[in-house]
């Protein structure tokens, strides 16, 4: 690299050489632009329905098992635009970076967003790069926008009988990260789930008709998109405790820390709420999928605790999973 | 507000009720959104040329002169979309908030926002809301994308003969801000030309066939913008000092701090490039609209200079405007 350093300098987002040869050498280099950097990229679209999203990323480590902020950011937005049925195919990649922050860390980034993005399927197309002063940032911020054409468009009302499916084990994004971090000092075997859900969404097509509404339960976990699903109506959500899928070391941590995984962050789970009777069916297609494996019915929307999220436990009780007030585990994502 | 206070919370970022009581109360309220929260939205699309662009802002001080953070957002990536030659349709909006930022400000800034797109005809559609603790991030950075369908495509090579357009003053955003930042402790009458360009460049329209290119001169100023053009090109630009129109307040304060506006950030202006003799014709369509007033032809491509942008000057010489290599104005957008 001709004008640029080993570390992020305040001329970098200048607008100046510096700039230009960053967003050349790094960024079109690794995104694989084509030449020309223009203030938007001009692209084909195949639909008369657009869907449109975006996510920005302040996840503190930027590195942590199972994937770093790039990966995180890529595949949270590609999942934002699955999960309401949306064919995901362009992202921008905005960064807000820290003056000081080692180039070798923002090239690893930016080549697992593009890795991500190519396994995936979908385009990094247009970008922007902001430079900050040392302390006016943590180091590196993502946002990722999407564009998608959609599909078809899961926005239907939930009805009683329907059920509740959840593709993997959950937990696992939230407790990997809060495990990461140098404070803790912990040494296990978490692993966050982040990886970009479009293909195994697309796995489902042939019962895309059975599906009400579908979410991936990022901030807040699966007990506050459940929550969500209810806003408004007069059912309720009944889960199995015993069928929901939490990893050992997600329970042994939560336990720890006194949190609960229901309502720890994902990142390449997804919840679906489809047709009474269609449950096992979602889930084998599902398992076919290598993120789909150990999917599972865990629920179902029943005429009793109306508004409210209850669970059989283990233990033989009911519990009700109300939406928290807030969770208390900032950078998460 | 029910749950929300008077200052922004780690937890307002965190998935839960404080979370969504913000988003539902703040956003969507100032958005004017229509209910139901999904992770996209769903929009109807007229064209199949997609035009994509995203800017992230960190400007500082959050309000200046003549505007703010969030309408600089909102013009910056109206701009980006305009300049290519598309029409502006939606807009996304991320915002990474500092724990401790006060309620008020927010509210302003999104306000600020909602006008600013509502005006120029362009809807926010999608958002994201993440908070950091106090400390790892500088008050309030938003990032706009945006997406508009392109009607024509300004991307033609340059021509020896072709003429330059530059819809108003130079520097007046970047020495607006500089000015504003309390460290200076300046009193000036300058104003950041901060605006969206959607609806001067649609009255255009009877000339785009006459235009080559068109960018909006932001980090780095005219000179850079215009060094940009030449890129891979064998002529050169000639400019001509004595027609570049400059505030007498940004000319004194540049002297004062020796910048040179040539190289300071607008956020209002648009330079173009047209075909030889059409000038003129474009700069009294500009004229009509209160964005306009003040354009006019700055210069020419030459077969001289090759590669080079020069400025015949008011003392008789000719001056080589380099791009350089960091222009030493952080955070000015």
């Amino acid at each position: 690299m001709t004008t640029t350093a080993d570390r992020i300098l305040l001329g970098h987002g200048s607008g100046g050489k510096l700039m230009h040869d960053l967003i050349r050498e790094v960024m079109v280099r690794e995104f694989g632009g084509r030449g020309k950097l223009l203030d938007s990229a001009i692209l084909k679209f195949p639909s008369q329905n657009l869907a449109f999203t975006t996510d920005s990323y302040v996840v503190r480590p930027l590195f942590f098992p199972g994937g770093d902020i790039g990966k995180l950011a890529v595949s949270g937005t590609i999942n934002d635009l699955s999960v309401v049925g949306a064919r995901p195919l362009f992202l921008s990649c905005g960064l807000i970076i820290e003056e000081g922050l080692e180039m070798s860390v923002l090239q690893k980034v930016i080549r697992s967003m593009q890795r991500t993005a190519q396994k995936a399927g979908v385009r990094i197309v247009t970008g922007d790069t902001k430079v900050v002063e040392k302390g006016s940032c943590d180091g590196l911020f993502v946002n990722t926008a999407g564009v998608g054409y959609a599909e078809r468009f899961f926005d239907e009302e939930i009805r009683v009988g329907d059920e509740i499916v959840v593709s993997g084990t959950v937990g696992d994004h939230g407790m990997a990260i809060l495990a990461a971090r140098e404070d803790f000092g912990l040494q296990t075997t978490l692993r966050s789930d982040c990886a970009p859900l479009n293909g195994l969404v697309q796995t489902l097509k042939p019962l895309f008709s059975k599906i009400r509404l579908m979410r991936d339960p990022t901030r807040g976990g699966l007990a506050t998109v459940l929550n969500e699903f209810l806003e408004g109506a007069n059912h309720g959500i009944l889960l199995d405790e015993e069928r929901i899928p939490i990893k050992k070391a997600v329970r042994a941590l939560s336990e720890l820390l006194g949190l609960d995984p229901l309502y720890v962050a994902n990142e390449g789970r997804v919840v679906i709420v489809c047709a009474e009777g269609t449950g096992e069916k979602l889930v084998s297609l599902m398992r076919k999928h290598p993120l789909g494996k150990q999917s599972v019915v865990i629920g179902k929307v029943v005429t009793d605790y109306p508004g409210k999220v209850c669970m059989t436990t283990q233990a033989g009780g009911t519990r009700i999973l109300d939406m928290l007030v807030s969770d208390q585990l900032p950078r998460i994502c």
